[in-house]
């Protein structure tokens, strides 16, 4: 296999933009006029590049340290060989192997740990301790991180500016809400009142309880949901200042609609999202009477999911 | 469901604009720097939208017969939905399940038949002399459809025209010649002079034997191959007179690497594509030195397949 540099360069300058994709049969089976923002062509696969380029681009450490499941370490990994930065990513080793592949494929060292015997993020702490002159990279609690995700909000500004119909509402997945903070931000930079609704797994519903709270409220273990990119305890609490009072609300979403919503982006999309980037659309399918007949902004936020988990999600489709 | 009027008017205006992604592990893997022009995303899911759409705009008959397998039958079921023409898809009993289901979906009326007992054609011929007030559409031998599909030659050209690093090659299926013929079209139109390369299933491979012969040649039965978009008995005349001397070349592929190449748009770059839109990075796969390092644009020309098959080609991938 060739390396980088035997290719001529890459027309890597930062995030691609994001792919607006409409789908007729998908818009008439929800009632809703649904576009899909798909991050799935992003570097790396997910929205997480835009995050990442932007931490390696704008700190001179040499070193980039992170705990990820997967799409921000492919994405740190990326982002460090464009900066010529070094890499370490600690994922847990029931990880999808897909995913430490690509990893490591993208260049990066690959520090897998046995969750249950320590947690990822004393590990951080372990190796930032040997390598003080590593930057620790949160994959959302952090406004470098928020800052980078910015750009997909200034991208949906961008495209609502220029056409007739703008979007009357845009669902975005969250987790640790790195997403959904940047959205926010990057449309209220480019005055942009669009509103921003939360798309959570009802069996992860930590931001759904922290809005209802006035607080962040965390999950005492990581939550167990198909939607790997959710399974945070809580929102970050640089994310939570922009997201308290930013969103417009946040829908609770079953696991069997992430399924819906995985086979319907395949069959009437052409789509490959894995769950997490699913979420959006399947906040429509969980509550359409809110979105029926509107125009709608589903971000889909990444498509790396391995191949027998979607064949089993696909499979499950009716026939 | 709610009918197409329920809903605030599509932006449809014609064709989508194709979507170009690029992928760095798939560029790596292959040694090349691919970049792909998906016709995933277009309106019905393939490339066949472009024709159809053109020639339900430039006929004035106020119905279209045609006989599709599946992806000008979706195609042409929407344009004539979109300009208020009926429509007869003659299929035969054995197309995909889903393929059926859109373009009933879309509208049209769906004539089965059974390719054991009677030829398409023959049918289309009955059915159109019952009703001499219809346009009968070839999916692909036709100067309407050529012209609607010479649109992706433009925009092939347009993106050639505006960045650093133009495409060295595209690469395109071949089934009738539709496609090729009118991407070339679309080309030369715009001073384009960037080979195009056929992609041909080895297996159906009535183009390369046309093109060493100097005239068509027609295969005496439908060729079986994976890829069910090419398993036509010969390119069109139309189609020909522009090819013969319009492609740099053909290249034949074999069915195993129509297989890898499905898996690899699925596991490098997120992109679910029919056996047929594999085509052309297939024939990357088959004769990977004509390419090396070059910047390669390969048309996906659809991706609608079937759940079923396509789990089966993607698990086919090493874990």
């Amino acid at each position: 296999m060739p390396t980088h540099a035997e290719l001529r360069a890459f027309p890597l300058v930062g995030p691609r933009p994001t792919t607006l994709i409409e789908s007729v049969r998908l818009s008439e089976h929800l009632g809703t006029e649904v576009v899909l923002a798909t991050e799935t062509f992003q570097w790396t696969g997910s929205f997480k590049f835009r995050a990442a380029y932007h931490v390696a681009t704008h700190v001179t450490h040499p070193a980039i340290i992170a705990g990820s499941s997967g799409n921000f370490g492919q994405a740190m990994a990326l982002a460090c060989r464009l900066t010529g930065k070094r890499c370490t990513i600690v994922m847990p080793q029931r990880s999808a192997r897909v995913k430490i592949d690509a990893v490591r494929g993208y260049g990066a060292t690959v520090d897998l740990i046995d969750t249950r015997v320590m947690r990822r993020e004393a590990r951080v702490t372990e190796l930032a301790a040997e390598n003080p002159d590593a930057y620790v990279a949160s994959a959302y609690d952090d406004p470098l991180v928020i800052a980078g995700n910015a750009s997909l909000g200034y991208e949906l500004a961008t495209s609502n500016a220029t056409v007739e119909h703008p979007f009357d509402a845009i669902l975005v997945p969250i987790g640790g809400g790195g997403l959904a903070s940047g959205v926010i931000t990057g449309l209220k930079a480019s005055g942009d009142r669009t509103p921003v609704w939360a798309a959570e797994p009802a069996a992860a519903n930590d931001f759904v309880l922290s809005l209802a709270a006035g607080h962040i409220i965390a999950q005492d273990t990581e939550p167990d949901t198909i939607a790997d990119g959710a399974r945070t305890r809580s929102v970050g609490g640089h994310n939570w200042a922009i997201l308290q009072h930013g969103v417009a609300g946040a829908i609770p979403v079953p696991e069997a609609a992430i399924v819906d919503a995985v086979r319907l982006l395949f069959g009437l999309a052409n789509l490959k999202a894995e769950p997490t980037g699913a979420l959006a659309l399947a906040a429509l399918l969980a509550g359409p009477e809110r979105f029926r007949h509107r125009r709608v902004c589903c971000v889909v936020s990444g498509g790396n999911v391995d191949p027998a988990l979607y064949c089993e999600l696909v499979g499950a489709a009716p026939r």
